[in-house]
């Protein structure tokens, strides 16, 4: 018999795991919550009329296809069998995997746009799936954990998702990250000061690169790959070296940018949300303005935000920004909206790193009643109902095995009590209650047992 | 441009259906870890190999099959390209959409023999996928909400399902059901008491069928389809139509099967299941021990349990039972286990039609902070982040638009309370809180607030 496997890139979540990524998602989801968005699910199946040509064409390569139903090439006439796997594959298949949040949310606008009411703020916490070549850190399922406000401009929002993430990560226990900030428009403005709107996206393109090859290799790029002349270089160079707290570098683009129509709106908006942040009354000792970010060739029009922990080695494990034309690709253009992305994979191995998942509070189970023979543990069911019904997780031993087998059945669940409820105790009335953690037992009435453990 | 939509037979969850879900999962779940079982989760995809044959034939048609990555024809010869679709099949597609938990489970159970310490209790709430012709209630995305005990054969475990059961409902709030419940082993009884364990399926399918036929047709199928003798269908009958409370209709089959060996051990097991609950002093007004239930062809081997509602139409909504050698169709022989299945789709329809959704506190924002100018609004952000700080989820309207806008904003949502924090409010110190369910209005300060709506 073949042993059973895993398709490559996925993953089973264990008990174990899954106490870890139930408290994660659960901090998220609180924090969503309160912030007033709420929950919507979308199936995993979309139309691939939905799903192709929204992530480039090499996100269409990486859609998992859903073979057709039944015969499944009765659609497919000679020309299809002899054309090769493009000329086959619009026949035999119409659906695809979600492969993000963000399309289905937009479609799902478009599709509701009459009982939705504006603006509307949704968080979604499920799967995605792609065909990616699997690698460390990287799978072909994994959970995306987004919210967006579609339906206003409000910088209000992105004050606000800036203080999700702050609130998040600090009930995590989480306080070694920066969250890098800008907006798009400081990249327009830079365009406009080059005079090279044109080219706007190989300058984003070869500015995005920063981090990884720096500044020169940024500098080369775009002399070479993009065609800028010596002038627009060194402007790009002068931007780029920028550096100073957040009030300091809108200061200095100030100056850099003077005569640049194009640069005000950029500015007050980074401004503005500075500003809101700062009447919360939060924390922004994290918050750093970057006017070199760029977040990729990605749909983003406004505010852009990146987080990345500072002390271990991890790339951005949130981000998001505003896009102005979301639901445009479906025939509804005019909505902008505003959101934020929670890399739950790479915030649960950083959690694990720095070992600051709770030592204790995720088991479950708060007292296993030891089995000692078939009529103790029939007078040990209406006591174990009462645990229960007094909402304490409780649990019985199915079997009147050895104590020590009993023991490790509790210790591999990390079950913290043991409850001693043998013949004597039930005929006392005092039972032993053994903290498994110190291995001190106490004997107690069942009401000081209820006390004790709930 | 074409309008979007969703494949057929599946569903988007909005925030109103979500909050719905949420309360319901949230109850399954609950009783699920006080009752010790832990969480585990499956990828969505699952390899061929682990899926087919698993189902039976109507069950391998019905897996989504997922086309290969890349040019997925590169494994298919000429041969395969001419043998139709079930000669390319193979060649195009190695993984399938997960089809029940089941089987996902007894994978990760034989996956993980070394590291999983039995007896194991795991509960699984995911979605699975089937292709089957879409209709009212039948979707090809559902979720399944299962918990299975592995490793043991206590029927302690019987009883604990029969409570979880019971404590679901009773914290839904939903009391018009009986649990139906009987032990294979009285229809292998049944058989051996006839002379025909040989027809044992042939038995077991016309007897399932018998809610639906009714008892003339069940005798006629018996006779001219599975070739039972006359003397065979009228014993059949007589134990069809036993009839009478739990106590008398084991008396009645003891006196039924006497002489038949086999009799003994599904009649001590239905016994000792019933005495296990009473033990627990679990009310066991809704339990009903019905010899003939079948839970038609399935892997189930002892006990099997089955909920219906008796106040709505509506079929099963919960169903299990224990198996005897789940793992061993992947080579690990040997486990028995027993689990139920809570069908949600249908507990929520019910749920939905007998108004038994809470009428409030599923609402998710407490309070909405009306918007009526720039300046309150930044006044407003401290009070905003106060309430937030304290656990209350709270909106301020993002735009100062007209309060009528806001208001209808806040019904939409069923946001209980609207905040007005205008440039008075804001000096005196004094907020106007508008219960929006009532109309009443309060004048109050910062630390009265906070209790009012905590």
């Amino acid at each position: 018999m073949q042993k059973p496997s895993l398709p490559k890139g996925t993953r089973d979540f264990g008990p174990a795991q899954m106490a870890k990524r139930q408290y994660l998602l659960g901090v998220i989801k609180s924090v969503f919550d309160k912030f007033g968005f709420l929950p919507l699910e979308t199936p995993a199946m979309e139309n691939l009329s939905v799903l192709t040509g929204k992530y480039g064409d090499e996100g269409d390569q990486l859609l998992f296809r859903i073979l057709n139903s039944g015969d499944f090439l009765s659609k497919a006439d000679s020309n299809d069998m002899a054309g090769g796997y493009n000329a086959l594959m619009p026949k035999i298949t119409e659906k695809g995997l979600r492969y993000d949040l963000t399309v289905p949310f937009a479609r799902y606008v478009v599709m509701n746009r009459n009982e939705i009411h504006l603006p509307f703020k949704r968080y979604q916490v499920q799967p995605v799936w792609r065909a990616d070549r699997p690698q460390r850190g990287r799978y072909r399922e994994f959970y995306q954990c987004d919210a967006d406000v579609v339906g206003t401009d409000s910088l209000l929002c992105e004050a606000e998702i800036i203080l999700m993430i702050t609130e998040v990560y600090r009930q995590l226990g989480f306080q070694d990250y920066v969250i890098t900030f800008s907006s798009r428009k400081i990249l327009n403005a830079l365009a406009a000061f080059l005079g090279a709107e044109e080219k706007f996206s190989s300058l984003c393109v070869a500015i995005d690169k920063l981090d990884k090859i720096g500044l020169e290799k940024v500098c080369e790029e775009l002399q070479l790959q993009a065609g800028f002349n010596q002038s627009q270089i060194e402007k790009t160079e002068k931007f780029l070296r920028l550096s100073g707290s957040n009030e300091g570098l809108l200061d200095e683009l100030k100056v850099l940018f003077e005569g640049v129509p194009q640069a005000a709106e950029g500015l007050t908006e980074v401004k503005e949300i500075l500003d809101l942040v700062n009447n919360f009354g939060e924390d922004t000792s994290r918050l750093r303005f970057e006017p070199a970010l760029a977040r990729g060739l990605t749909y983003y029009t406004g505010a852009i935000f990146e987080v990345k922990p500072t002390s271990v080695q991890m790339g951005t494990i949130t981000a998001g920004g505003r896009y102005d034309n979301l639901t445009g690709i479906f025939g509804m253009p005019g909505l902008s909206g505003v959101g934020i992305s929670f890399g739950v994979d790479r915030i649960y191995d950083v959690l694990e790193q720095l070992d600051l998942f709770p030592a204790s509070g995720l088991e479950k189970t708060k007292v296993l009643i030891a089995n000692f023979d078939k009529v103790s543990m029939l007078q040990s069911l209406p006591l174990l109902k009462l645990l229960r019904d007094k909402g304490i997780a409780a649990e019985l031993y199915p079997e009147a095995v050895k104590l020590k087998k009993q023991f490790s059945y509790a210790e591999a669940k990390k079950i913290p009590y043991l409850l001693l409820a043998g013949p004597e105790e039930h005929t006392t009335g005092l039972y032993g209650l053994k903290d498994l953690s110190t291995g001190h037992q106490d004997t107690l009435t069942k009401e000081q047992l209820l006390q004790k453990i709930s």
